[in-house]
């Protein structure tokens, strides 16, 4: 039987909250997923700043915390509406919602003094009552329990929509961060995922810094740069890049310290410095996934940063033996990838299945992912 | 059919976290609950230390509430494990777990910047995994999101657990907090339920301050001390007392702060301040209550408050009209109850069922509290 539901994406880059209906039936492999409509909720300036003190250490506070994850709850809540409304559906009658909630902090590893453990915030509570409907959240504790990174958290939704019977595929989401997922062809599930490093997050913070806009459109700021090949080289020192998969990063690693840091350190040209930083996005993606191309091999990148031509032609020369294909070319579309996501990861918990890939997480085993809020 | 269950609490005097293994039957104002056993985890200091530091709003930060929320899922696990193997079940074959949480902030009715809202930490993942059974949890934010307070959120076990056909129950709980639950009497439902005040938490404050130990054994520091009626009338005068029920307090009003601004207004000695604070927690109760004794009523005491011989002497000749019990009178351990009152509603919530009591809490009506998370 077919279902409508709605996954809900709050990423990295703080731009808003994503929302995709979908149609839905099925589970496991055989989840079959057709999206109806996509919309961004851009946030509020001040509620962006609300997020962002919470993402800082020294600005966070366990007061803020608490307020804002039932003020998100109310802005998910209100995506939802929405979409549905438009799309002249009760938003009671959708099986599910299915939130990833803003992540706040992110830390597999642990940090001096705090244990292996991460933070999404966005009460499922508010977001069922607005809706009238089950909600499913907070969907990557569950594999941190079992040993996991509780990251990347979409590679089993990968599988559902892309694997191929001949071609390997390797998808590279370009977000705040980027993270890739190897899918081997013909039905195999052991998938490996990683974060290959910073997506648009540093390119963003260099355009808010030199024109105070928040990303570079196109790559038009970029088009009219150079590549500082000393800089470069210095930022592809950076530990991250050089370490095996899996592996996952966040904010913590490629974020606003750290652009502030590079500016103090390095002198260049606005236009230079977001060039030398979109190479860096590149070649960072590319040298992190170029050993895993196998046979027919196609690269198909989605997420903000598939609408940087400027990105998507370093890609193309920095890998020559991948077809790289935009997640439009393939029909889906980019920005709805990870909200769509969320819809098939809440179905396989809808129905009490697992959806963590064990081989992209480091799990010991599959698990049910996420806690089901229900309103009746 | 009968099933084992735990429910865990952990309470805002921090002493660690109460596990009470029940048998469980049936639904709604029909379960039966059985305590088969209780214990109580302490915390190791350094997890008490942790926790104190999260409830600062200066000291609490994103990182310290993120490894903490997993600290704490660790130890409700354990406990799980220790009472289960202490009875020799094994925790898999538990129908659920249900948690309450630790509560880091509760502010129902928001504070300035802060929209109202509750965080409390233990993160329902990691005590699935820990203890192979379903988990509920986070019960507080649903009632909350249909305008409720969010406390009291043990009035529904109240009712199933002690309802009378003819005598009016008033159960006075003194934890840290104190909070009072009005039962008619012959099966109406609409108990009304509030906090009281303060309840242990002055008084432990001022143990150790003076004595550098935990709390005021059977009262016998008060016991030996005075009331000051000057100091009592302006802790009488604290606005909180003087407001109409429903209403609900927290650490945030009678906590560390509180005690230490008191104790740098008045200079008594070390029994003159426990026994004048000793009277205040007794007053705010009896004059909260009073006005409820309908025909025969009893007040029945619980929790660690019900210990201190020179409270309960106090509620007696303030409440002449009332008899006054504690729940080991009735059969019922005192320090298991809101463990108890965990495994009450986790059962209802497993069945989809609402558990929150609207003229308790405030909430426009009633609703599935917490949230699920599948073990398998």
């Amino acid at each position: 039987m077919t279902h409508y539901a709605v996954g809900l994406m709050s990423g990295t880059s703080l731009d808003g909250v994503d929302a995709a209906l979908v149609e839905i039936s099925g589970v496991n492999l055989e989840t079959k997923v057709r999206l109806i409509d996509f919309l961004t909720i851009p946030f509020l300036p001040k509620m962006k700043k609300q997020i962002e003190k919470s993402l800082s250490i020294e600005e966070s506070s366990n007061a803020l915390l608490c307020s804002l994850n039932v003020e998100l709850g109310e802005v998910f809540g209100e995506a939802v509406l929405e979409i549905c409304k438009k799309n002249n559906l009760d938003s009671s009658t959708l099986l599910f919602v299915a939130s990833h909630g803003q992540t706040i902090f992110h830390m597999p590893n642990g940090l001096d003094g705090f244990v292996p453990s991460t933070l999404q915030l966005g009460e499922s509570s508010v977001i069922a009552e607005r809706t009238k409907t089950t909600v499913i959240s907070d969907f990557r504790y569950r594999d941190m329990a079992v040993g996991g990174q509780g990251a990347p958290i979409v590679p089993y939704s990968e599988l559902v929509l892309y694997q191929d019977a001949k071609v390997t595929r390797i998808l590279q989401n370009i977000g705040g961060i980027g993270n890739a997922t190897i899918l081997p062809s013909g039905g195999e599930t052991d998938t490996l995922a990683f974060d290959t490093g910073p997506g648009n997050m540093i390119i963003d913070e260099l355009c808010r810094h030199f024109y105070q806009v928040e990303y570079d459109d196109e790559g038009n700021f970029a088009r009219q740069g150079m590549v500082n090949e000393e800089v470069l080289e210095s930022l592809m020192a950076h530990p991250y890049i050089q370490k095996k998969a899996p592996k996952t990063t966040g904010r913590e690693d490629f974020g606003k310290e750290y652009t502030a840091n590079l500016l103090k350190k390095y002198q260049l040209s606005a236009n230079d410095w977001i060039r030398t930083a979109t190479m860096f996005t590149a070649k960072s993606i590319a040298e992190t996934i170029a050993p895993f191309a196998k046979g027919k091999t196609e690269l198909i990148i989605g997420g903000g940063g598939s609408y940087n031509k400027v990105l998507i032609v370093m890609l193309k020369e920095l890998l020559p033996e991948m077809t790289v294909k935009t997640q439009e070319d393939l029909g889906y579309s980019s920005e709805a990838k990870e909200a769509i996501a969320m819809a098939i990861l809440g179905n396989q918990t809808y129905h009490r299945l697992p959806s963590n890939v064990p081989s992209a997480t480091g799990a010991f085993r599959e698990v049910i992912l996420g806690k089901v809020t229900y309103y009746s």
